[in-house]
C-alpha cells in the first residue's frame, strides 16, 4: 500500500487493493444474469420492427398454447390511470395505443426455458398498422413532421411550436447584443451530434418475483436500486415498500441503468404466472434498439470575442431529440457550454424534442458534452483566427471561486485555474507533432449531485466495522467509502467492509449517478461513523466512571482527555465491541441527508492525433485528462474514471453514433457495427490530478466519474483542425465524414 | 379482519393475514437448501461412526483423486489457538485429536455434484482407535467413567467430582430444613428424562463462499444471522464484518438454529476450492445424529407441603448432561423449577456433565421442561396423597407480582394468578371422565429475553414503510411487527413490510431465541417509527412555518396542534413522504438496545388422557393451553405458540428420546424410529389467551414461544397418574413403560 508522500491522512490517498477485486477478477462477482430461483422461468419481449405504428391488436393465444409457456402480458395487464413520468415509464414498457419507436416492447411472454419464450415471442401475433415516423431532431421540428404525440407539450414551449416541441428552456444575463458589438471576432456555427449509447459490457438483466398479493423482489443489475423499485411499483401498481430490490454487480452502466426498461416486465409476467420468479436478460441488440441511449443534438452557438481573448457575450440554441418521451439534456447541455468561462452576457435556449426513438437515459454528464462540443470548438476556431493560444484564451475567461457561472449561482471555492495550469505544465504540451498531426485542447465542466442518501454503518463483535451504503459500487466507492471510514475510525482499512445493500433493508437513497457515490455515501458514512464514535466514548466514559465529554477518539481507541488524561488506558474499539451486549446494546451510526456542498469539477483535455489524409482515419497519439478531483480518496480510481471518460469521449467523437435507415429501423445494433474503441483504438490515457478540496466534504471530494466525457469530442475536433485545416462540425467524425471535411476545406 | 371485540387498538390485536403467508403456502419462500451459485459445489461431511475414539490418521488422498472433487477440509485446515467457547465450537465443527460422539464431523469435501461429495466422503479414509465411551448421565458421574475432556472443569466444580463433571450451580435461600419440619408431608422422588431434538422440519442448509481475502457470503437456514457470522468468523479465523449472513426462511428452528453446525465447512471448503460457492444439506440421520438435541437429565427434588397445601420448602439436585461439551441448561432447569410458588425456602444445585453425545442446543425454553417435569410431578402426588385439589394448591402458593422468585429476583407484573383462575373457569375442567381416563394439570414458567436488538425503518417515496429487522420470522413475528409499526404510524397493515435483512445491513442482533423477537424487535421498531413520527412532524412544521412541538400526529398524518389547531390541513405520511426529496432528505427511524422490561410468561395447561391398560398406549382426549401473553399483537399466532409447545411437550412426554444401544451409536436417526407426535396423535388444542400487559413493552408484549412446552411434560405423567394410579418419573412415557408402571403399581 504505497502512500503518496504528501499526504496528510493515515489513509486517504492511498490505493489498497479494492475490497471486491478477488470477486471480480476471479468471476465470482454476481451480476445481473447471474442469479436463478427455484421454479424460474424466463422471459422474452416482442419488440416493435417498425418506427412508428398502430397496434391495431395483439393475438396471445398461439403463444399462450406453447407447452412450457406460462404468461403472456400486454399493456392490457398493467394498471391505468397513471400521469407524467409514471405514464412515461409505463408507456415505454409495453407499448399501448402504438409503438413509439424501433424495439419498442409491445408485449412480453415468460416460459419454462429461454428459447420456448424466444419462441412463444416470435408467436405472439401483432397487426401494426405502420404510421410516418422521424427520427432526426430537426427534422422532428418540421411543420410537416408526424406528431408523435399530441398534447405532450410542456406549456413553457412558445405558441407556433410543431407539437414534437416539449419543453422548451430559457435563461439569459447581460446585454448580449452589446457584447457582440463590443467583441472584435463574432462567430456563429451550427453542430450536430448523433445519438449514443453508454455501451456498458453488462446487458440489462433481472430477476423479478411478484406475487397476487403485491409483494415482490427483484435481482437487477442497476445503478439505483430505490429508482427501480419506486418506477417499477409505479409500472406495475404496487406499493414502493412492498417491493425490494437487490442489486447485483453492475458491469458498466454510465447512466443507462438508473430506470427502468425490461424490469417491470419481469414482475408482470411473475405476477400472471401464479409468483414464479422470471428472469430476463437483454441481447445486446435489445439494449442498443430499446434501452436508453443519449439525445442527438443540433445546435446553433454564437461567440463575442476581443483580440485579446476576452469574451464578451454567447449565444446557443439547442435543440435535442431524447426518443419518443420528454427528457432531452438540453437544459443541462446549455447550463454546462459555457460554464468555464465569465460570460458578461448569454442568451440560451433549448428545445426538447420528441422522435421515433428510445427513450433517452442518462449517460456520462448528460448533455455536457454536446455543449462542450459546440462551445469548446467555436471557441478553439476563434483563437485560431485571432492567433491566440487557446490556453491563453482558457486562463484569460477562467471562472473563479465567488464569479457567477453562465448559467446564474456563484461558484464556491473550484479549480478551474488550477486545472489549467496543471495543464500548462504538462510535457506532453511540449512534445513535438510532426506531418498530418495535431493538438486540441477543450475544457469541460459539470456540476455534480449531492442527492437523496441513507447509510447505516455498525460496529461487529470484534471492532471491525461494516457500511451499508445504497449506491452500487461502479468505480470503485467501496474502497472509497472504506477508506474514508477507516481513517474516521482510526482503524485499517481491511476491517472495513462496505455492504450496497437491498432496498428493503435502508432509506431511500438515489442512485450511483450524478457522480455522487464517493461524494454523498462518503459524507454520510463518516457522518455516521461519528455518531458511532460518540456511542463508543459514552461507553468508555461510563466504564471510567467519568463525563462522554472527557472522552477522546484517538486512532481506533476511545482516551480519557483534558483532567482524566492518562488516568485510564486507551480503551480499544474491539474492546468496546466485545462487550457491547453488557454496556447498552449494539453499537451503530446513521445518517440521512440531501447532502449539501457539492463541489463542481472542472477537466482539460489536450489530445494529439495523427489524420490519415487517404482514408480519413483518425489515431489518437496521446490523451491527457487534467482535472479536479477535490481530494482523490483512492487514486486509482480516479485515474480510472479519468480515463474512462475520455475513452467513451473518444468513442463519441470518433466512431460512435446511432444509424438509422429510412425504415426508421436502428442499422447498427450489435458491437460489430456499433463501434466502441476497443484497446488498440487508444494510447495509455494520461491522468493528472489536481486537489483543490471542496469545503463541502469532510476530506475534500468531489465528484469526478463525469466530467471526463465532456472535452474529448471539441478537443478531438479541435486537433483534427490543427491536423488538416478542417473543421468538423458533426459527430461522429468518422474517416468518411473526415475525409469530406478535408476535401472541402482543401475545395474551400 | 375480524377485530375482537374489546381491543383499544385500530390494529393490535386483530388477526390479518401474515405477509409471508402466500409466498409460505405456494411455495415461493426460499428455505436454506434453496439458493444457487454459479460455479456452485456440493458439500458433504465425514462422521464417525463411534461414539468416542482416538483418530490416529486421516487419508484425504483417494478423495482428493476423485473427478469433480474441488477441496478436502480436515481440523488442519481451521486455525489453531482458539480457546473457551469458540474452541468448544471449532472442535464440534470438526474433531481434532478425537471423535466425541457418534456422527462427529472429522473431515468434508466438496464437489461439483452432491452425489461426487458423498462418494469422496466415503473415501476419506480415517484410522479410529476406539475408546470406552459414556452416554447416560449418572454413568457419566460414575467413579468408573471415561474421561471424556480433561481439564474441561470449571473452578465452581467441587472437589472430587468425576472430570466429567464440568461445571456447578447452587443457589438457595431460606431454612429448607426447618421448612420441611414445618411440614405436613415431605416427599422426594427422583425423575429422568431423555434427550430430544427440536425435530424442525427443514433440515440444516447453507450456501457458503469464502474468498482468500478472508471476504465470505452465507445463505444459510438460522435464527440468527449474527449469532452464525461471529461463531463462523471465529472458527474459520476471519473478521466478523467481513462476513455477510443472509438467513433463509426457515421451517422451524426452536433453539436448535442458534448455533453453527456445518456452516463453518462450507467457509472453509469454499476458502480451499478457490473460492467456489459450497452448499451444504444435511440429511435428516446428520440432524439426529450431530445438531445439538436437548440435554438429559437425572433429577432429586424433594418438597415441604402442609395439609392445608402451603409449600413450605423444596429442595432440588439436577444433573444434565449436554453432550461432549459445556452448556447443559441446569441452571435454567432449576431457575424455572419452582418459578410459579410461593417458595419460603429452596435449596438447588446442579451438575453439567460431559458424555459422548452431540453438544446440546437450544430447545424451547432449555431446560425448563425438566424441572417441571420433576417438580410439577412431586407436587401432583403430595396433592394426590393430602386430598388437595391440584388448582387450590396453584392458587395458593401462586406467585403474585413483589413477590420473590424462587431463584432470587422480584417478580414485576405477571398473569400467574389471573392463568390459574382462568383455567380454572375453562369448561374443559368439568367434562366427566371415563374408564382409564384421567386429568393432569400442570403449570410452566420462562423468564423471556431480551437481548441485543437493532431495527431500522423507512418510509418509501409513496408514504409506504418498511421495517429491517435481524430476527427471522419463525412464529408470524413479521405480521406483529407489521401490526405495531401501522398502528404506531397510523397506516394500513397492509402498507408496511417488515423485512428479515443481512448482517451486513444492520448492527447486531440476537437471535429468534428466548421468545424475544415480537417483544424486543417489536418494541425497537416502534421507537424506529416514533422518530420517523418526529422527523415527519418536523417537515410539516417547517412547511407551515410553525414549531415542531406544535405539530401532533394523528392517524397517519401531522396536523398543527395547540394555538395553530385547524390552521392547516392535516398533512399525510404520503405527502410528506411525496416531498422528502426537497424537504431535508430520507425519513428513516433507527434504534438499538438491549430492550429492558422483558415481562415473565406462566402457564397452566390441563390435558385428559386415556390409557389402554393392555398395550400402556396414551391417547390424548383433550387438550388445553392457558397462558399469559401480555398483550396478544396478532391472537392467531400467539395460539399457534401455546399449540406448537404444547405438541412438541406432548412429543417429549409420550416418545421422543435418544436411544443410544451399548455401542453408543444412536439407534433412532430417522423420524421413522424416531418419533415425533403427527396429527392424528393430537386433538385439537385449546387456548385461552390470557392477557396481564407487561408494562415493560409499548403495546404490552409478553414473549410466549416458550413457556408452553413446559407443562405438558408433568401435566401428562399426572393425567396417567390419575387415569391408572401409577406414576411415571422417567420419559417418554412410552407404552412399555407405561404398561410396566401399571403392572408395577398393581402389584405395588
Amino acid at each position: 500500500m504505497a502512500k503518496d508522500e504528501y499526504r496528510e491522512f493515515r489513509l486517504v490517498g492511498t490505493r489498497p487493493d479494492r475490497p471486491d477485486g478477488l470477486d471480480k477478477v476471479t468471476g465470482r462477482a454476481r451480476y445481473g444474469a447471474d442469479m436463478t430461483a427455484p421454479g424460474m422461468l424466463w422471459g422474452a419481449v416482442v419488440r416493435s420492427p417498425h418506427a412508428h405504428a398502430r397496434i391495431v391488436k395483439i393475438d396471445t393465444s398461439k403463444a399462450e398454447a406453447l407447452e412450457g409457456v406460462k404468461a403472456v402480458v400486454t399493456r392490457a395487464d398493467l394498471p391505468t390511470g397513471l400521469t407524467g413520468e409514471d405514464w412515461d415509464l409505463q408507456e415505454n414498457t409495453l407499448a399501448g395505443e402504438r409503438a413509439l419507436y424501433d424495439g419498442h416492447a409491445v408485449a412480453a411472454v415468460a416460459a419454462t426455458s429461454a428459447l420456448i419464450a424466444q419462441e412463444a415471442a416470435r408467436l405472439v401475433e401483432v397487426d401494426y398498422e405502420v404510421l410516418p415516423h422521424v427520427t432526426d431532431v430537426d427534422a422532428a421540428m418540421a411543420p410537416d413532421a408526424p406528431v408523435i404525440r399530441e398534447g405532450a407539450a410542456d406549456p413553457t414551449v412558445p405558441e407556433g411550436m410543431h407539437p414534437n416541441v416539449v419543453k422548451y428552456f430559457a435563461f439569459d444575463h447581460g446585454d448580449v447584443e452589446a457584447g457582440f458589438a463590443q467583441a472584435d471576432l463574432v462567430m456563429e456555427r451550427t453542430y450536430k451530434t448523433e445519438a449514443t449509447h453508454q455501451g456498458y459490457i453488462e446487458p440489462h438483466a433481472c430477476l423479478g418475483q411478484l406475487g397476487s398479493d403485491g409483494k415482490g423482489e427483484m435481482w437487477v443489475c442497476t445503478q439505483g436500486q430505490w429508482f427501480i423499485r419506486r418506477m417499477c411499483a409505479a409500472v406495475v401498481g404496487i406499493e414502493a415498500a412492498q417491493l425490494r430490490v437487490t442489486p447485483s454487480e453492475i458491469g458498466g452502466g454510465f447512466g443507462g441503468k438508473t430506470t427502468i426498461f425490461m424490469e417491470p416486465l419481469s414482475l408482470a409476467l411473475s405476477r400472471k404466472a401464479g409468483g414464479r420468479p422470471v428472469k430476463i436478460v437483454m441481447s445486446r441488440s435489445e439494449v442498443l434498439r430499446a434501452t436508453g441511449p443519449t439525445a442527438s443534438a443540433s445546435m446553433d452557438v454564437k461567440i463575442g470575442m476581443k483580440k485579446d481573448g476576452t469574451i464578451t457575450a454567447g449565444k446557443a440554441t439547442f435543440r435535442m431529440q431524447g426518443g419518443a418521451f420528454p427528457g432531452a439534456p438540453v437544459d443541462m447541455a446549455l447550463y454546462c457550454a459555457f460554464a468555464p468561462y465569465k460570460m458578461p452576457a448569454v442568451e440560451c435556449e433549448g428545445f426538447d424534442v420528441l422522435a421515433n426513438r428510445p427513450k433517452c437515459a442518462a449517460y456520462r454528464a448528460p448533455g455536457s458534452p454536446m455543449g462542450a462540443f459546440a462551445v469548446e470548438s467555436l471557441l478553439d476556431e476563434m483563437c485560431r483566427k485571432l492567433g491566440i493560444d487557446p490556453m491563453d484564451m482558457r486562463m484569460k475567461n477562467a471562472v473563479r471561486e465567488g464569479d457567477r457561472a453562465a448559467y446564474g449561482p456563484k461558484f464556491g471555492s473550484i479549480g478551474l485555474v488550477e486545472v489549467l495550469e496543471a495543464t500548462r505544465a504538462h510535457p506532453n504540451l511540449s512534445i513535438p507533432l510532426g506531418l498530418n498531426q495535431g493538438r486540441g485542447i477543450a475544457s469541460g465542466y459539470w456540476f455534480n449531485h449531492g442527492g437523496e442518501t441513507s447509510v447505516s454503518m455498525a460496529i461487529s463483535e470484534d471492532g471491525t466495522a461494516q457500511v451499508s451504503v445504497g449506491t452500487p459500487d461502479i468505480g470503485g466507492s467501496r474502497a472509497s467509502i472504506a477508506l474514508m471510514t477507516a481513517e474516521t475510525l482510526g482503524i485499517p482499512y481491511e476491517d472495513v467492509r462496505v455492504n450496497v445493500v437491498e432496498t428493503g433493508a435502508l432509506g431511500v437513497n438515489e442512485p450511483t449517478h450524478g457522480s455522487r457515490a464517493t461524494f454523498a455515501s462518503g459524507k454520510a458514512a463518516v457522518e455516521a461513523a461519528q455518531h458511532a464514535i460518540k456511542e463508543m466514548c459514552r461507553r468508555a466514559a461510563a466504564e471510567w466512571g467519568i463525563e462522554p465529554e472527557a472522552v477522546e477518539w484517538v486512532d481506533g481507541a476511545a482516551q480519557p482527555a483534558g483532567p482524566n488524561a492518562g488516568k485510564f488506558p486507551p480503551m480499544t474499539i474491539a474492546e468496546i465491541a466485545g462487550k457491547m451486549g453488557s454496556t447498552g446494546g449494539p453499537i451503530s451510526g446513521h445518517h440521512e441527508s440531501v447532502p449539501g456542498g457539492v463541489g463542481e469539477s472542472f477537466g482539460c483535455h489536450v489530445v494529439d492525433v495523427e489524420v490519415d489524409p487517404e482514408t480519413g482515419g483518425v489515431k489518437i497519439l496521446r490523451y491527457l485528462v487534467v482535472q479536479d478531483a477535490g481530494r482523490a480518496i483512492h487514486p486509482s480510481y480516479v485515474e480510472g474514471q479519468y480515463q474512462g471518460g475520455a475513452a467513451q469521449g473518444i468513442g463519441w467523437a470518433l466512431n460512435e453514433g446511432y444509424i438509422y435507415g429510412e425504415d426508421g429501423r436502428l442499422q447498427n445494433p450489435v458491437f460489430l457495427d456499433y463501434r466502441v474503441p476497443v484497446a488498440s483504438d487508444l494510447p495509455m490515457i494520461d491522468t493528472v490530478i489536481v486537489e483543490v478540496p471542496n469545503p463541502g466534504h469532510p476530506y475534500g471530494v468531489r465528484g469526478v466519474g463525469e466530467t471526463g466525457i465532456t472535452p474529448p469530442l471539441p478537443a478531438i475536433a479541435n486537433a483534427i483542425q490543427a491536423a488538416t485545416g478542417a473543421r468538423l462540425t458533426e459527430l461522429p467524425m468518422n474517416p468518411p465524414r473526415v475525409l469530406a471535411a478535408i476535401k472541402a476545406a482543401k475545395a474551400g
